[in-house]
């Protein structure tokens, strides 16, 4: 951190597995980054406060320099947790409903997380809505928004409202089917990571937007493959691959229907550019945010919303 | 076995976990019958041979007396392998082409799978095409079957024709998710069996096949509705059977279309009784007919096709 720049706000962006903390100026710049393995499930042996004032000191921070957070931390099995906002809810309001952790020596915070309550479709997120915020999604319009990973969000916004959302756990499908089923066997120990123009990735793909998201009765024929059609294990992985990934597609376009903006894909790296690719094959138009930046984003804007930091933004 | 009957064939379902073994008199008369966990895995390690012969002689079998089998024990990783059956095909067909096990002491034959050779959906099955041959399918007319277990397979059989089948891995993925992913804190460690009059169970299913077999969307909510709805772990189980068996239905009748005639159910206890529940749900037509006893009566039928034992079936 250079000695001439003060930071005015740590955000903090705490999930399961890991985290990470930057600090940033009073023109949201960033100062200094730290990422760590020590998520929820480190923290929760170790202690969240312990965790967190280590980072903070290793990047030279300040003892009064407040702190807002978002994510897991503010589970039931987190550091506090912060009650979720029930959807419908205007963004901005869900930021400004932040907790404060009593009993610290500096201003911590934790963002809430979302739940859809509906009776036959409940769901829950936590950190997705702080990226959400940060995505820079125009105020008004209907806008689709898809945030790739473990468990992958859609959120439907409308006019800067959370209208609805919904999860499709594809990265955890990925993993399970590939360690537990029989699908182990035909994708090896070590599968490489797919790649998008993979052409089993891309054949996997169409098949499962085609079929409005019902990909079980094509799991089987990955294995099937493996014995009729000598489909090698990296292959197989890029088979599976695309048909999680075109069935989320095609399910969550199924559930929401089109949209006249773009898809908003907020996702950084590899996973990006797999999503852009079905995304693409889908014939849906897609706007990328960087899932770093836009969380990043909506850190900052949550600062600002409960008023740890000035409103202005940028100091004149 | 009572000393005045004799046994005319040995007839064998052979799987990966466990093997079965009945004899079976000229009357098609069941005299004995043995059950063990010495399937495929076990056979690798023990002996296929070894295994058979103890069976046979606890069941005091005669030396000479032939045996017929199905199942893994014919795969690439068994016994020896019968080379799949390409579908469409007759199904006496499939029967008439067991192959013979060399270099043993009494005729033992065993049943070939079927494989759907089709590029974009290719498939396997071993074992259950002997159910199916056993099941009393009408030899005219198109009838649709539904083998639910592991691995649920569905046959299109069109005037005594396999013309094509496929594959849900349904009580796979229940195990699987189940035991792997973020259910299982939703599920708990010891689940009660599923029953089909649990409402959670036909409400999951209802949502199923509401949805055309899409069912990666609905996975997560079984967790979203423990945190936000309070649902018990039996009751979590029950959701995501009935999701997975919903989905399955809608799946298999999403690809194979209606049917005049009423879905043949071969399967026995709870399994039954839970698919009888949702084709129910699902308003189709079903007629049940018992797995074992399906396997039983095509594996007779196997040895008659084979020329092991007289065409004429009962004994003048």
């Amino acid at each position: 951190m250079p000695a001439n720049k003060a930071p005015s706000v740590a955000v903090v962006d705490w999930g399961t597995t890991r985290m990470r903390v930057w600090l940033v100026d009073e023109a949201d710049k960033v100062l200094a980054e730290r990422r760590g393995d020590d998520g929820l499930i480190t923290a929760q042996a170790v202690g969240f406060s312990t965790i967190l004032e280590g980072h903070l000191a290793a990047m030279g921070a300040p003892e009064a320099l407040p702190v807002i957070i978002c994510g897991m931390a503010g589970s039931r099995q987190g550091w506090l947790e912060a009650p979720y906002v029930t959807v419908p809810s205007p963004i901005d309001a869900i930021l400004a409903g932040a907790i404060s952790i009593p009993g610290q020596r500096r201003d911590i915070r934790i963002v809430p997380g979302l739940a859809q309550r509906q009776a036959d479709a409940p769901d829950v997120m936590r950190g997705e809505e702080t990226q959400l915020a940060g995505a820079g999604l125009p105020a008004n319009g209907r806008h689709l928004v898809c945030m790739p990973g473990t468990h992958s969000k859609w959120v439907l916004a409308e006019d800067g409202t959370v209208a609805g959302f919904c999860t499709w756990p594809t990265g955890e499908l990925f993993s399970v089917l590939a360690a537990h089923s029989i699908l182990r066997h035909s994708l090896g120990e070590q599968p490489k990571p797919v790649t998008a123009g993979n052409p089993f990735f891309q054949d996997w793909c169409r098949r499962a937007l085609a079929e409005g998201g019902d990909v079980t009765s094509r799991l089987f024929s990955i294995r099937a493959a493996g014995l009729l059609q000598d489909l090698q294990p990296d292959d197989a992985a890029a088979c599976l691959s695309g048909l999680l990934i075109g069935g989320e597609i095609a399910s969550a376009n199924r559930r929401y229907g089109a949209s006249a903006a773009p898809i908003v894909l907020i996702a950084s790296g590899a996973l990006a550019t797999l999503y852009q690719a079905v995304l693409g094959l889908a014939g849906l138009a897609v706007r990328t945010v960087d899932a770093d930046e836009a969380v990043r984003s909506g850190l900052i804007e949550a600062a600002r919303e409960n008023g740890m930091i000035a409103k202005s933004g940028v100091a004149a």
